[in-house]
C-alpha cells in the first residue's frame, strides 16, 4: 500500500555534492540489506511527458506550458509515491531553482501533497565552499555565483522545506556536507534511512 | 461561537523556559481579568486517544500507526477550538519535534486549519543560553545538543511558523526569553493577551 | 484567459524604500515598450469594501469582522487576477505587518491562491539603512523600531514568501536596494519584468 511507503526526498543546491552523498548513502543501505531505490524528479518528469509525446528532449521541458508542465510534475509524483510501496525511494530532486524569473520552487503543494514523502532531507555546506566547488567542477556547465546568492538560496531553500514540511507532515534534516567530510554526510544519511526503515518500512 | 474564539500557540525549543513564562503570563493576565484557559496539545491527543481505548500510558503515543495519530491530533485541534469559545485558550505545544528522523512538525496543516489560531508565539532564546540551561537541568532527560543544532532547530521554528501563519491568517509574535529576563518576557507575552483580548475577544 | 496573465507581487518592510523602486522599474518598463499596471492591494480592498457600503474610510478597514476582511481580500486577489488578462500587473502589497498581535501576513493562503501569482519580490536592506531611513523619513508617521526587530522582520517575510512560493509555484526574487543604489535595484525589477514578459507574455 502506498500509504506505507517510505519517501525520502532529497534536495541542495548545485555544486553541494548531493549527488556523491546520495551514491555513497545508497551504498552503504545496501550492504545493510536496506533496498533504496534512487528516483531523479527531472528523469521521471521527462519520461512521463515523452511517453504523452509531448516532447523530444529534455530541453523542451521549460518550453511547456504551465498547466501542461504542472501536470507531469503531478503524475511524477504519484509515479514515485507508486513506487515507493515497494521500498524506500530516495527523490533527487531541488528545493529552489534558480532562474531568470528567481528561485523556483522545485516541490510546490501540489508536488508535495501527491508525493507524500516522509523526509526532505537538505544537503548543505557553507556557501565559500560550495563557490569553490563550483570553480572547480568543470563537467558541467554552472553559473558562478557569489556567496551571498548561494547563503540566500540555502536559506530560502530551508524555509521552502519547512513549508513543505507543514503541507505534509514530513520531517526535515539537514545534513552538512564540509569539504573532506563527504563521508560523513553520507553516513549521516544512512543512518536516517536506518531510522526511517525501523519507523515507516516494516509494512512495505 | 467557536469562529469568535481566542486560540494562542506557544511554541519554543527543549531548554527555551517555556512553561516558566507561560506560568507567569496567565498569571498576570487573571490578575487582571483576563481569563486564559492552559491546554498541552500532547495531553489533549493522550486523553482522546485513551478515552478511545488506543492507548493506555503516554509512551504508547508514538507508536500508533501514523493514520491514527493524524486522527487524533485533528481531533484534539477540534477539542482546543471547541474550548476557545469559554475565553483564550493557551496551547502549549511545539512547531518542530528532534526526532531520529528529523525536524517533525507539531502543527501540521491539518492542525493548524482544526486550531484556527490567532497567534503563533515563538519563545527563544540565544542558543548558548538554551545550551547551558539543558546542562543546568537536571529534572528533565534532554540530550545535550550542539548549539548550532539549537540554532538550526530555532531558525527552522520561525520558518514552520512562517508557513503556518500563511496557511491561518494568524500573527507571529517571537518572544526572546534571554537569561534573567523571564519576567520581561512573561510581561510582553502578558501584553499580547491583552491586545488579543482587545482586539478578538469581545465577542467570546 | 486569466490562467496566462502576469502578477508580479512587491514586497518590502517599511524603510525599505518599496516605492521609489517600483515607479523606477516601472518607468524603465514602460520606455521598453512592457506594459505595467500597478495596483496597490490595500487600495483595491478599499474600493471593494467602500462600494460594498461596509466602509467609508480607510482607518475602518481594520475594524471590519475577520470574516468580512477575509471576504474582502479574496475578492480584492481575484479583482487583481482579472487585472492581470490586460499585462504585467505589479501589486504593492506587504508580505508580514507589524501589529500589535505580531506579524499578521498579508497574503495568506486565501489571497495567495487567488491571486495566481507569478513572482514574489522582495525588496530588501540592511537593518541598519532601513532605521536610518524611517528616522529621516518625516512625510509619514513610522514607528521607531530596533535594528533587531527590523532584521527579524526581514527574516520573516523571507520565510512566508518561501511559504507562499510552495503554495503558488510563483518565484521569489530577493532585490537588495542599498543607500545610494536605488538605481540599480530597479534596473533588477526592470530585468525580472522583461524575463517575465518574455516567459509568460506572449499570450495576454
Amino acid at each position: 500500500m502506498a500509504e506505507n511507503g517510505v519517501v525520502v526526498v532529497v534536495t541542495g543546491v548545485p555544486g553541494v555534492g548531493k549527488t556523491t552523498v546520495i551514491d555513497a548513502a545508497v551504498k552503504a543501505a545496501k550492504n545493510e540489506g536496506i533496498n533504496v531505490i534512487l528516483m531523479n524528479y527531472g528523469t521521471v518528469m521527462f519520461e512521463i511527458a515523452k511517453a504523452k509525446g509531448l516532447v523530444e528532449n529534455r530541453d523542451q521541458m521549460r518550453k511547456l506550458p504551465s498547466n501542461v508542465q504542472r501536470e507531469v510534475q503531478r503524475l511524477a509524483a504519484e509515479k514515485i509515491a507508486e513506487a515507493a510501496r515497494e521500498g524506500i525511494v530516495l527523490v533527487d530532486t531541488h528545493m529552489l531553482i534558480n532562474t531568470p524569473e528567481g528561485l523556483l520552487p522545485g516541490i510546490p503543494v501540489w508536488v508535495a501533497e501527491n508525493l507524500r514523502p516522509n523526509v526532505f532531507v537538505l544537503v548543505e555546506a557553507d556557501p565559500e565552499e560550495i563557490r569553490n566547488r563550483r570553480r572547480r567542477d568543470e563537467t558541467r556547465e554552472r553559473d558562478e555565483q557569489l556567496v551571498e546568492e548561494i547563503r540566500l538560496h540555502q536559506e530560502m531553500c530551508r524555509a521552502a522545506a519547512a513549508s513543505c514540511a507543514i503541507l505534509t507532515g514530513a520531517t526535515i534534516a539537514v545534513i552538512p556536507n564540509h569539504d573532506g567530510k563527504a563521508h560523513e554526510a553520507a553516513e549521516t544519511v544512512f543512518k536516517l534511512f536506518r531510522a526511517i526503515a525501523a519507523k515507516f518500512g516494516e509494512v512495505s
